[in-house]
C-alpha cells in the first residue's frame, strides 16, 4: 500500500477551462478511487487529435472545465473496493474503450465496442455519476475515460490494460490510442490480406500505423496520400509504396488518380483524417467487387458522408472502426509484447517530448504536422527532440 | 439440330420504341447465334421492377428500341461455334449477371460480378458490337443481356445457367432476378446467422425473397416494413415475425421504431426499394458494433445515400449485393434443385399471369403494387390469376 493511498492527492494537470483556450497548469486534487476504480501516476501522455477536437469546442459531447489526454502510461497507485486485476505497482495503460467481459458487445464476439461504462464515460463522469477531479474547489470532469494529463487520474478497472513491466512507459503509452488504432484497421477491422493493395488516406500517427499494419500483413501496394509532401518520407519508413499528392492532379480526383493507378482500385482504404470528402474518395478509390473501405477519422459534428448506392451495390463496403477494433485489456498487453519483441514500431512515432508545462507547444506542433507524436512527460525536461 | 439452327427467325416480342412508351408486340427478327452466344426460345418470362426503370427512361444506360425482360426461363434452340456448355434442347434461365469463370472477378472467390461482357451488355450490344435482333429493318438492342421479353433471343453462352429440365420453366424463370436477389442478399452477401434480428425494408418479390433467406439462416426476429399493409400477410407467409408500416409513426423516424423494437437495432437490414431515404433507415436501425445492412434497391440516377460517419465508426458496416452475390451458372442450378426439393418457396411469388399480348397490363399491376410477380407467355393464355 502506498503512503497516499485513501488519501486525497495534490498533483499537477493541464485543465481545459473552455472551448478554443490554452490548457492550463494547475494544482489538482484527485480522490482516491472509488469500488472498481483505481488510481493511476501517469509517467508520460501522448497528444492526439481527438484531444484537440474536444478542446476546439466541435465535440458535441465536450464538457468543461476537463482534464483531456487520453494516451497515457503510468503505474497504479492504489485501487478501490473489489478490484483484482491490477494492484499498486502495476504498469497500466488506460482505455478510453474499456473491455469490461460482461456486456452484450463484449460477449458477442464481433466488436471491442464495451458499453458498460459509455452512457457516463461520455459525460466526463465516473460511474457513479460523480467526478474524482477538483481545482480550486471547483469539480472538473474527466475525459474518455481516462484523463491522462493529469500526474494522478482515476479509471475504471475495466479501463486499464496491465501490460509488462519491462515495457518503457513513455513509448507503449501510444499504444493506448494512435499507433492501436491505426494498426489494428489494418490487421483487425480490414483484415488485409497478403498481395493485398491498399490506399492510406492521412498521414498523421494513425495513418502511419496503418501503413505498419498493411505491411505486416503482406500488402503488396500501399498507397499514402497525404497534401503535404513532407510525410512521403514518412510513409516510406513504415512501409508505404507509393505517394500521392492530391495536389498535385488539380484536374481529377484522387479516387481517379488511385483506380488509374491500380487498374480496378485498391483492395483495401482507410481514411485517417476526419474529413467526409476524403472518406467518400477512399470508398470510391476501392476495387469493384471486394474493396472495403475503413473510416478511422472522426469528422466534424454534423458532417455527413455520401456515395452513389451504385458504390455499395457493385461489391463496395463502408465500415469503420474505433481503437482499431481491439479489445484493450486482452490485446494491447499483447502488442505490449509484440513491442518488446521487436516487431512492432512504436518508438518511431515519436518526435517531439515536452514537460507538462509545454503541452501547449505540443498541440501547436501537431496543428503544424509538424509533431508526428509528442510524448509530454510529468517529471523532468524531456524538450529534445529525438 | 433444331430445323431453325443457322436460319433468322421472325417471332414475336415486346419492343420499347422509347422511354415512357407502352412496349408494342411486334414481329422481330433473330439472327442466329455467333460464336460464343446461344438463341434460346424463351417460354416464360418474369417482369420485374429494373424492366419498369429503364422503360421510365430513369436509366441512364437506356437505350432504344430494346427488348426489355431479363427473368426468362427457355430451351436452347441452336448454339454459335465453340459453345460447349449447353447444346440445343438444355433447359436454361439466362443471366445478366454472368460467370465466365475466367476473369479477375470470377477467379477472386470474393464476387459474383463478372466483368466479361460488361462493357457491350451495358450498352445493349453483344460482345461483337453489333445487335441480334431486328424489327422494321431496324436493329433493336439487347437488354442486360438477356432480351427475356422476345420469344426467341440471343445470349453469350457465359450467361446461360444449365437447370434441371424437370423445373418448371414458368416458375423457376423467377431464379433469373428477384427471388434469387433477394435470397442471396440474406444467406450469401450477408450471410444472415442463427438467432439473428433482421429488417426488410420493401415487400416487393425481392423483399420477400429476404425474408425467405433470413428464415432459412435461422433469423428469430424478422421485422418486414413497407407503407402497405396489404404487404403484412405476405411478409407473414414468408416468415416474418414482425410488420412496421412508417405511416403508422408519423412522429418517429422508422429507425427509431426498429431501434425500439429491439433494444440496439438489428443485426441486418435489407432495403429491396432504391430509395435513398430508405437505405439510410436500413443503416441506422443496425446494431452498434456489428450491424450490417445490405443495399439491394437500384436508386434513380443521381440519388446518393447519406449518414454520419459516426454510424460506422460505431461498427455499422454499409454494403450491397447485386443478384444476390449468387454466381449464376453454378448456383442457380442448385437453386432449383432446391426448388425442386421443396426447400426453397418459388411459385408462391407468382400471382399474376398474362400472354404477352399483355406485358403492358403486368407492369401496370407491378406498378399498383397489387402483383408480387407476374409471369408472362409466349404462347397460351396464362391470364388467370392463381
Amino acid at each position: 500500500m502506498s503512503d497516499t493511498a485513501g488519501k486525497v492527492i495534490t498533483c499537477k494537470a493541464a485543465v481545459a477551462w473552455g472551448a478554443g483556450k490554452d490548457l492550463v497548469i494547475e494544482d489538482v486534487q484527485v480522490d482516491p478511487p472509488k469500488a472498481g476504480e483505481v488510481r493511476v501516476k501517469i509517467l508520460a501522455t501522448g497528444v492526439c487529435h481527438t484531444d484537440a477536437y474536444t478542446l476546439s469546442g466541435a465535440d458535441p459531447e465536450g464538457v468543461f472545465p476537463c482534464i483531456l489526454g487520453h494516451e497515457g502510461g503510468g503505474i497504479v497507485e492504489s485501487i478501490g473496493e473489489g478490484v483484482t486485476s491490477v494492484k499498486p505497482g502495476d504498469h497500466v495503460i488506460p482505455l478510453y474503450t474499456p473491455e469490461c467481459r460482461e456486456c452484450l458487445f463484449c460477449k458477442s464476439g464481433k466488436t471491442n465496442l464495451c458499453v458498460k461504462v459509455r452512457a457516463t464515460q461520455g459525460r466526463g463522469l465516473m460511474p457513479d455519476e460523480t467526478v474524482r477531479f477538483h481545482c480550486k474547489g471547483q469539480p472538473v470532469f474527466h475525459f474518455m475515460g481516462c484523463s491522462t494529463f493529469s500526474e494522478y487520474t482515476v479509471v475504471c478497472e475495466i479501463s486499464l490494460a496491465k501490460v509488462n513491466p519491462v515495457a518503457p512507459l513513455d513509448t507503449v503509452c501510444l499504444l493506448g490510442c494512435g499507433v492501436t488504432t491505426g494498426y489494428g484497421a489494418a490487421v483487425k477491422t480490414a483484415g488485409v490480406e497478403p498481395g493485398s493493395t491498399c490506399a492510406v488516406f492521412g498521414l498523421g500517427a494513425v495513418g502511419l500505423a496503418v501503413i505498419m499494419g498493411c505491411k505486416e500483413a503482406g500488402a503488396k501496394q500501399i498507397i499514402a496520400v497525404d497534401i503535404n509532401n513532407s510525410k512521403k518520407e514518412w510513409a516510406e519508413k513504415f512501409g508505404a509504396t507509393d505517394f500521392v499528392n492530391p495536389k498535385d492532379h488539380p484536374d481529377k480526383k484522387v479516387q481517379e488518380v488511385i483506380v488509374g493507378m491500380t487498374g480496378w482500385g485498391v483492395d483495401y482504404s482507410f481514411e485517417c483524417i476526419g474529413n467526409t470528402e476524403v472518406m467518400r474518395a477512399a470508398l470510391e478509390c476501392c476495387h469493384r467487387g471486394w474493396g472495403v473501405s475503413v473510416v478511422i477519422g472522426v469528422a466534424a459534428s454534423g458532417k455527413e458522408i455520401a456515395t452513389r448506392p451504385f458504390q455499395l451495390v457493385t461489391g463496395r463496403v463502408w465500415k469503420g472502426t474505433a481503437f482499431g477494433g481491439i479489445k484493450g485489456r486482452t490485446e494491447v498487453p499483447e502488442l505490449v509484447e509484440k513491442y518488446l519483441q521487436k516487431k512492432l514500431m512504436v518508438d518511431e512515432f515519436i518526435t517531439h517530448k515536452f514537460n507538462l508545462k509545454d503541452v501547449n507547444v505540443a498541440f501547436h506542433k501537431m496543428h503544424d504536422g509538424e509533431a508526428v507524436r509528442s510524448i509530454v512527460y510529468f517529471q523532468g525536461d524531456g524538450s529534445e527532440k529525438l
